[in-house]
């Protein structure tokens, strides 16, 4: 049988799976000799037999749990159960993945009505004895027993009445007795049970509450939005108590190695004099910055500062730690790699590089290209700061600017937020219970509770802004208002917040354009040296091309030319485009579009310079750039009130060529390359505008490419291609400008790449439209399948991923496949890419380097992802 | 050089491409003895010359010509050009695929001023001779000379009024030498040249006329019509004249050595007294049945009737041939393999094969499939006849029943078939300009010509009702009326012509359902004796199902359960089970309309018992069983002013789910198994019936298959397979009836192509939907590419051919290899077969043969053209 129990010293950092993050890591610590208080831990598989088979499971380890505690007497010299040198011991829950805060804590185990007295002795304190014990009975009875946690303060709240006073440290020992009287008699009267006097009931009873607490309701909704697998189950670490509440001289807190929020170096975090850990974390009291401590506790400040170094080279990574100070001596109670901003996490990989910790590879490695998105925070637009009030400040908790309506409960956050509506949630502090609210706010705004709070921590780790601990934020939830010295806001009111100066403001202030950071910028350039698959953007205009430019982009893969038709001064002639009833009435207007259009052309070639440029002839069906139906009805109405006989005779004319164009499935119908062989003016006018628009700029050298979409057979190809090689003939010989491009072809339906071969003969690049090609190789288009059942087959795992955010190897991957093998086998040399949304996708594009894409092409603000990602499929 | 002019017994039949069909079949009969008056032979190859090179190939070829006139005046004893015992030659086209009137042919070259009274003197007929001459320049300014034929009427007519008489026989030598200085002065006015008076000059202009006829504009429609392609060229065939316009023992003739109607094996034909060939094919004038010749001219009929019989077998085919006696002495102008309706094909080749001239292979090879379509032929109802008055009668021309609405003018035909209506061509005679409208007619009615008339072998070629020569009719085009006896019908009425009796009647009259000819049955049992694809039907009532069974489907490879939710006393408790608010609710309605399944496929079951039946589960979008938008919103008008006030509220309830089922693209949208996944309770029910139809009926032996369409994934598949055997579990084992099934799916998307391996491990067997499969592979659906750019894309050639037709094999195809591939590698015995149109198509099936399906299954209707092409595919 597998061993189910391990001393502290018997286990090691790589244990995690067995022993959980924390006993791993307390084991760890423990072997390289620094200060934990002794304890032993059971291990997670003992919490998988117990699911499966229930308290048998403890039963049958009692003995064995029994050698494993007197262990532990023997070697911190106290008794468990004993009147006299009393050992008390925490137990906690520690799963291989962190779940903070999800599962059970129960403290001070050991207590009861006989050896309280005698465990005063040993603090000479009977005022701490006795509060020890009324909060193992509260905590005991709130989390082993079940009993809510309003019962208990009932309690307290009526004999403060009785005895008029204010805070907890006010009860006498008389008055903490009563407490415990009532509180057994609570328990006695919720559950019909009796507080448990045995110290060994109390400890299996916490043991077999901390198993099931695997299973609670909130355990379940933060693995499932965590991804984090069900039947992994949590070890339990049972461990001598230590106080940070003794006396003056005691403390607690939590530091992190670096900065969780900006990654700098330097030790960062929180503690509390005289309180317990949970006082921390909770945030509940608002505690002191840890470089205050290097006043007050000089020489315990230098002894964790020492330890955090060490454990940060130990671990090669960034520490969070949790210690306790008793009687001026330093005890750590946990490390752990530490959860960080996305800024922070690139900055410290940076570093690391930087101080020899770690290679660039393990840099790469080590940052989840996702994050490049994360940093790219929107803030606050310096202008505005100028014009802009700052009704208060609290603490800059997670970076970013949010803008949104105030909501003050989760629930509401998460109603308005599901529809779609950009909330701030403003809570005094956060709990556990407020997951599903801070999962849809846009950003989060405590008025207690510091860097390390709750709100914080949980925001940080999605990224979102959070202004923590805005002291002066009072908050009526009863009325729905918060007041800030002279300024009211509601429910519904609209404030913003900048979660890196921790700033509040009333309204909505300017946000500007997110900017990669210094670190980013460098690490990407390390990602550069290793990827082997380039990186181009989808860009329509020149403001998207220089965005794509700036992160990196070595030229545009795809410039959709349907979004300049779009535009408000061309849409007139494209519509009248469309109703022209012969083709010389249809070049006529097309003559119009032709100037915006070599206008447009030379605007991102301008941008982009030197770099390639990939244009792709227009798309979609005609009927897409008219008006919808009831729209061209109702301005009927309207004109013929009007008497504007004239325009209510164009609009019928539209009407009717609107339901000539209609189509069944029009994302399977007239559209593409089919569009411009049936009305090649149209194609004609966007080719001769690419050729003018490059011969109007001799100063600008562009690698051109032009684009034909939806190709299904060779043939098709081809009546574009001669097209083209017409009208460059028509133009470029003798402009006296030299120009070269490449003519290559979408690959986006199945038989095009079942034809790839004879299209490859032809065709100088393929690029990969994996949109149309997921909708067509499945069958369901992106619209319907997403209203109607990709949903349910997600949550049902009949699909494991949605196709269209993530490319499906199996189907539309082993078709790309077919096309490149094919393709490659007419043309050795012939470039491929991928130009669809999977261009973007991480682990999509993971399978195109594994296939040998040349390049992916994605939207300008995903290249930096694209980029890193790439670097990382390569370095594996 | 290739030899460029052929002697006639220089050639033979094996040289069709070369000598053209005429050719290469008067230098055959010449070769074996028959009478053929002689000639010689340019081939197509120097037309094809002419028309790359111009008249320079003619100018060439003239010493060539020339010395082979020479060779035919030796063998004949006659001289061309000269005055006495002058030689007169034909000179016609000839290609190598027959296009019967659509070239040029010129009869009577040599004669000039000089000669022709010396060609009278031959003859000792002045009149006769003066005639020839006068045809001559008719024939010659129409045809070489390019003057439209009315004007030549016109000097007739004008010198018929001036001499008061009304036949061209009472014309005077006197006045044929009138028209005949009318006539030339026509040709100088009409073309600024003189009518050439050199023989030779003649000779050459004709020549190069036949091949610049090749290029006509009927010529060209006709290739175009007849899949004829466009480089063959014809040649040119120069022959003695015989004349059958003589005297009383001359003759001309066209005979059949079966009837081309009906296959039955006597000679057949007509023949017209003192007649020039031309007379009989224009259908000009009504000639007489052959076997009146019998009594007429005795021996020629023996010898004619011989000639045939040997014609027949050396030729192995029925022969249609045109004669010539003259002086009593028979000649032989013409054999070919005659045209023949479907019915005489298919009887002639059963029967070749049991009078062993021919073997089963060949008899299989020798009948298009797509003839067993054409002899279905619609009869007028038995009944009918009793009832319906017939109001005229003429030939039977060409089989089966025509209803239609009345039309006189070709392009009417055209205009109003092109639309949809049903037609039918009523015209004196027809000629090749009418070949527009006849393609459009439902039937054609005339009034003159005879079974070979050209009314009558258009109509047969293109398998529609004829009635020709019904003589009782008079046409008045004017008034655009038409009159029998008493009857007067005109433009726009319906009438009913029965080709298989040459019966007329006014308005419609009832038919009845074709049925198989013994012939046609025999011929498909050799068929089922070659052929390895097992052929079933797409059935989806017990109609259909019977049908499928007596047209010889081995069973049901498709039925649609969709078909059955439309019916009528359904449809309300479909749309009541959509429209309900609940999984509970949706329940109640599909108990009701389980009943309604059960006995579906009860029908169905007994009308295929000891077959097997294949069906697959619901596949439709369901707001294809709700009304159409507009529909509802007039219902709920209507309802509102009758105060129905529950009906509307219904109906707007219907009108909300309607707008939430809405779909943008159908096709790719909520239907198939993604339906059955999301409402697994429509498939349970469906699964339900299905064993509940069996359990109740424990007499009836049905090989039982349950189809999931629209599987792109295994999930999928597995889901629905799991139903059903929970559904098994639930109704077989206590129901004390043994069923076994099999559970397979339809591949129909590209995706399940790919993974085809995958669903191979679960799925029994496989069906190919090639229609769903075609329109994801290329990405356009058919109603979409229909209407909008398909046409053009097979017009320009863009795509070869309709992929919704015959399949499409680079990329339909490809994929279906994969798909067979794969999932004969997981299980080899898969059964495999093919189930959306392209079952039925005589191309397709020769491709499925190839890969290797199983079976496929098509309409009932194409059963018999399916079990006929899996033979010929078999046997190549």
């Amino acid at each position: 049988m597998a061993k189910e129990i391990f001393m502290f010293e018997e286990g090691n950092k790589e244990l995690k799976a067995l022993l959980g993050g924390k006993g791993a890591n307390l084991s760890e610590m423990t072997r390289i000799g620094l200060p934990v208080p002794y304890g032993f831990i059971i291990t997670s598989e003992v919490c998988v037999d117990y699911m499966k088979q229930g308290e048998e499971v403890v039963e049958k380890l009692k003995d064995d749990i029994l050698e494993s505690l007197i262990k532990v007497e023997d070697k911190v010299g106290k008794s468990f159960a004993a009147s006299e040198n009393t050992l008390l011991v925490s137990v906690r829950s520690g799963a291989k993945i962190s779940m903070p805060g999800m599962m059970d804590t129960i403290l001070d185990l050991g207590l009861n009505d006989n050896n309280v007295e005698g465990f005063s002795e040993q603090f000479n304190d009977r005022r701490f004895a006795y509060d020890c014990y009324r909060r193992l009975i509260q905590m005991f009875g709130n989390v082993v027993m079940g009993i809510e946690h309003d019962r208990f303060e009932e309690v307290l709240t009526a004999i403060k009445k009785e005895k008029k006073i204010k805070y907890d440290i006010e009860f006498s020992i008389e008055d903490l007795k009563n407490i415990i009287v009532e509180y057994k008699k609570l328990v006695k009267n919720a559950t019909g049970r009796e507080f448990p006097q045995d110290p060994y009931e109390q400890l299996f009873m916490a043991i077999k509450s901390v198993f099931e607490s695997w299973n609670n309701k909130r355990a379940i909704t933060y693995r499932k939005l965590n991804n984090i697998p069900d039947d992994l189950g949590t070890a339990v670490n049972i461990q001598m108590m230590v106080y940070g509440n003794k006396n003056d001289i005691s403390a607690t807190g939590v530091a992190f190695s670096r900065s969780p929020s900006t990654g700098e170096k330097k030790l960062y975090g929180e503690y509390l004099k005289n309180a317990q850990g949970e006082d921390v974390v909770a945030g509940i009291r608002t505690p002191r910055e840890i470089n205050e401590m290097e006043k007050e506790f000089p020489g315990i400040y230098n002894q964790l500062k020492g330890i955090s170094q060490k454990l940060e080279l130990h671990y090669k990574d960034v520490q969070d730690m949790e210690f306790t100070v008793m009687d001026g001596k330093l005890y750590m109670l946990q490390t752990r790699n530490g959860k960080r901003t996305a800024d922070a996490a690139i900055k410290v990989a940076v570093d690391f590089v930087k101080e020899g910790i770690i290679d660039k590879k393990n840099a790469i490695r080590r940052i989840d290209p996702e994050l490049l998105i994360k940093i790219m925070h929107s803030r606050i637009s310096p202008n505005a700061k100028k014009i802009n009030r700052v009704i208060a400040k609290g603490l800059p908790a997670s970076p970013g600017a949010a803008i949104g309506e105030v909501v003050f409960t989760a629930d509401k956050a998460e109603l308005l937020g599901k529809k779609g509506k950009k909330v701030i949630l403003v809570r005094i502090e956060t709990t556990p219970d407020d997951i599903n609210g801070l999962a849809q706010a846009e950003g989060i705004l405590t008025a207690r509770g510091g860097m390390t709070s709750h709100a914080a921590v949980v925001a940080r780790g999605m990224g979102k802004p959070c202004v923590a601990g805005c002291n002066e934020l009072e908050i009526d939830l009863k009325e729905k208002i918060a007041k800030v010295g002279d300024v009211t806001f509601k429910s519904g009111d609209i404030i913003t917040l900048d979660g890196g100066s921790g700033e509040l403001y009333l309204g909505e202030v300017a946000t500007i354009e997110p900017n990669l950071s210094e670190e980013a910028k460098l690490l990407l350039e390390w990602a550069d040296e290793f990827r082997k698959l380039g990186v181009m953007a989808n860009a329509d205009t020149p403001f998207d091309a220089k965005k794509a430019r700036s992160n990196g982009a070595e030229g545009i893969g795809l410039c959709r030319t349907e979004h300049m038709f779009f535009e408000k001064e061309r849409l007139e002639f494209v519509q009248k485009m469309i109703m022209a009833g012969s083709k010389k009435d249809r070049i006529k207007y097309l003559d119009e579009l032709e100037k915006f259009q070599i206008k447009d052309f030379q605007g991102i070639f301008e941008a982009m310079d030197g770099l390639s440029v990939t244009i792709r002839l227009l798309d979609p069906p005609l009927h897409e750039f008219l008006p919808k139906k009831d729209k061209i009805k109702d301005q009927i109405g309207f004109e013929l009130k009007r008497h504007n006989i004239d325009k209510v005779k164009y609009l019928e004319k539209m009407l009717k060529k609107l339901d000539a164009l209609q189509e069944v499935n029009p994302m399977l119908g007239h559209r593409g390359v089919r569009l411009g062989i049936v009305y090649k003016e149209i194609y004609e006018m966007q080719i001769r505008a690419i050729f003018i628009a490059l011969i109007k700029r001799p100063d600008i050298k562009i690698k051109l490419g032009i684009m034909v979409p939806l190709v299904a057979d060779i043939n098709e190809f081809t009546v574009i291609k001669d097209l083209a090689k017409r009208i460059e003939l028509e133009e470029i010989p003798h402009s006296g400008r030299k120009i070269e491009y490449e003519i290559g072809t979408m690959i986006e339906l199945p038989r095009a790449c079942m034809v790839a071969d004879e299209i490859g003969k032809e065709a100088e690049f393929f690029s990969f439209g994996t949109n149309d090609l997921t909708q067509t190789t499945f069958g369901f288009s992106r619209d319907d399948a997403e209203g109607k059942f990709l949903h349910y087959y997600l949550e049902n795992k009949i699909l494991e991923r949605d196709p269209f955010q993530t490319i499906d190897v199996k189907g539309v991957g082993a078709l790309m496949k077919i096309a490149i093998e094919k393709g490659r086998n007419i043309k050795t040399d012939i470039k491929i890419g991928v130009c669809g949304e999977h261009g973007g996708d991480i682990e999509s594009i993971d399978f195109f380097n594994e296939i040998g894409l040349d390049y992916v092409s994605c939207s300008p603000y995903r290249v930096p992802v694209a980029r890193l990602s790439a670097a990382r499929a390569e370095i594996g």
